[in-house]
């Protein structure tokens, strides 16, 4: 079997064997297989798409290619959780650390923004001191002592799937669901968690727009993790409106620590508890309702902050941050944007308050950019809330007053006002397991 | 407009515009577009196919990618033909010399054989002293003194094809319509002559297997000649069987011979009425029927081969041996294949008898392959006709035992013999032009 022959083979809509798509993969990542046979294959995937068989295959196979880190010394069911990325998505912070607060390990690997999502990792960052850059030893003994650590992707994880992506990027073959899936799972999968939550995003301001191409990756996902024996879980959640009032690393750190003090933004919240939940679900320890209480207390009795501060610690990082914020390095300038309009905020385009934090220096337009860890955007008003002419709607967090003004038109026309009060929008719209999907 | 939108574009089913396509081949033939995302692009096509709009464009960008040919300082009209390639396809040996003597210039640049088919350069090379690399004025002149000239196709001509080509070659992106057809009409265009004909073969000797997969390729083709203002007619043929009993240059070149004496095989010589009947009606010089009386008496006046002879010695070849054969180079085995079965020869897989010629040395496995002009096969018995055991089927020319009988066993498993009459197989399935498909 040839190269030749297997993009054929998928071409005419056949389904490749577990051989044919190692002998693709080890191939492409040894430079036998040229870049332009592999961009046949994977266009031919794009349209005749693959079998759970199939993306199953290709997922370990990717995983396989690179370090695979073994958690098996670390006593426990380790938990692991992805988002597949949103503008205002700060749940790992506070997620994780309510999780371990209830004996549930958390061993996480996070990856950088880039474009208008932010990531967890420049997040964390932003807190003075704080290391994502930490050997492996010591990475699992934070974890076997804390209970929880978030720390960089690995270089040696996955290399299939950062050749194959860096590929699909230039090629148009970026949005395929198993070719998604299959970037998504086999990082997840080499992290060497035994449970994985999967937030699947839909909306504006997400990859998948639509809730039925949510659900279709949430599938495809959930049912890579039971062929390779991972139990997994996915919740299909909205990102048609930013989540909570905070875009940009520190701002989003700080809006966190409110959450976790039980003062943070309702729709945060919400959505927190129920992916605490499902994670504390997967590891076993009691039903999705006993775990929502465990969740719920956890923040209420200020163990799950103490979790965060622990690892805070744990990972070099002035704690003290989370209690004084303006331990954090503070913007330069704080610029009130203000309406000119009555009524309701009807929707806000989440993809646009992305690129504004963007252009306010809170994320990268290339891997090389660098960040600016005060800068970013603290909306004042959410969809569904009333505004009046004059009010604030929102403060832009900048050093520079350039990239204020630049920013400030795009964040006005980000913002539909109407007379009448918007339906209210649903949070979370489905939870796929491996028995099937459950609407919200 | 990037090339990744071009992809893109093409992927979600849009209409590439001409500037697009332009940007593309430009791109991809200076090397700023890598062979990457060329091959994408053709993968999408392949699925999504193109307009009969974007195939010309596509058409004529290729064309004009190297030398076009300019062929107006010859006066009169000027006719070239093309075959899709067959097995024992000799007919430009007949037709064109026949469409030349009733005073239609034919200035025709033709292919080497690669695999199972063969090549009319190859054919007339066989020829002892025939030079089909001859210089660009000196081309002219036979074209306009003799009236016909076949020579090999020059190198600078057409880049674009060459290097796609090779791509869609090992990108599994070579069958599909759109593809085949720029890459056939954008040679005959940069070739020069005002009008085309079109020889698309079908069945089992045949790249399309089917009559509505060749039907296809026909529309498609005789569309880019009327976008691009070339009269163009194409004939949907018979490639089921070997045509005529000769498979093998110089063999072939008699078989040309014999039936410009009157004396050829029934199913080449209605071919090549028909064949040259069409291409005379493309220069508008007479009716269809008109145009058969003419090419059926340019055959029994001898002015057909007269005008065949002429040309071998204006291109430096021993006309002589159109009329003593023994002046080809002789095969030093002549190797009669021997049936054990009595019944009528139902079928005969003419890839394979391609591929028994290959084997005995008539053509090349690669390009750097040296070819035996003696070597090949002779049909004793067609389809349709009755043997006998103990009958001679075919004879093997060869110089080398060892091949004959490697392909021995090929050609007596490729010959299907049945104890009933088979049904008569048509040899013309369609004519297409402009005006639509006539079926025969």
């Amino acid at each position: 079997m040839r190269m030749y022959d297997i993009i054929k083979k998928k071409r005419d809509g056949n389904v490749l064997t577990e051989e044919e798509i190692e002998l693709f993969l080890k191939g492409y990542i040894n430079g036998e297989i040229p870049d332009y046979q592999a961009a046949a294959l994977l266009m031919a995937i794009y349209f005749k798409g693959m079998t759970s068989k199939e993306t199953a295959d290709l997922t370990m196979h990717m995983a396989n290619s690179g370090e695979m880190i073994d958690l098996t010394l670390i006593p426990g069911v380790k938990v692991d959780k992805h988002s597949t990325g949103g503008v205002g998505d700060k749940t790992t912070l506070i997620i994780s650390p309510i999780v371990a607060s209830v004996g549930v390990k958390v061993a996480k690997m996070s990856g950088r923004g880039l474009g208008h999502t932010g990531g967890t990792i420049d997040k964390l960052e932003s807190i003075p001191g704080f290391r994502t850059n930490i050997e492996r030893e010591k990475f699992f003994e934070i974890v076997k002592n804390v209970g929880v650590s978030v720390i960089g992707q690995s270089g040696n994880m996955d290399p299939a799937d950062k050749k194959l992506y860096a590929l699909r990027d230039v090629t148009a073959t970026v949005d395929s669901i198993p070719l998604i899936a299959s970037s998504i799972m086999s990082k997840k999968i080499a992290a060497g968690a035994d449970c994985i939550l999967l937030d699947v995003k839909t909306g504006s301001g997400a990859f998948m727009k639509t809730v039925p191409e949510a659900v279709n990756l949430a599938k495809t996902m959930v049912k890579i993790g039971e062929h390779v024996g991972k139990k997994t879980l996915a919740m299909v959640t909205n990102m048609d409106v930013p989540l909570g009032r905070a875009i940009g690393n520190s701002l989003e750190v700080v809006e966190a620590c409110e959450t976790l003090k039980g003062r943070g933004p309702k729709d945060l919240e919400t959505l927190c508890l129920e992916l605490s939940a499902n994670m504390m679900y997967l590891a076993g320890i009691g039903t999705i309702s006993e775990c929502k209480l465990m969740a719920k207390k956890a923040i209420e009795d200020g163990s799950a902050l103490e979790k965060l501060s622990d690892m805070v610690t744990a990972q070099g990082g002035d704690a003290g941050v989370l209690q004084d914020y303006s331990g954090f390095k503070q913007a330069k300038l704080k610029y009130e944007l203000k309406t000119d309009k009555t009524g309701y905020i009807e929707s806000i385009n989440t993809e646009n308050c992305g690129r504004v934090a963007m252009i306010l220096g809170a994320g990268r337009e290339t891997k090389e950019s660098s960040i600016d860890f005060s800068a970013g955007i603290l909306l004042n008003k959410k969809v569904g809330e009333r505004i009046k002419c004059g009010e604030v709607l929102a403060t832009l967090y900048s050093d520079d007053i350039e990239k204020c003004r630049l920013a400030e038109n795009l964040l006005l026309n980000a913002v539909k006002v109407s007379a009448n009060e918007p339906k209210h929008t649903q949070l979370i719209y489905a939870r796929v397991s491996a028995d099937g999907v459950e609407e919200y």
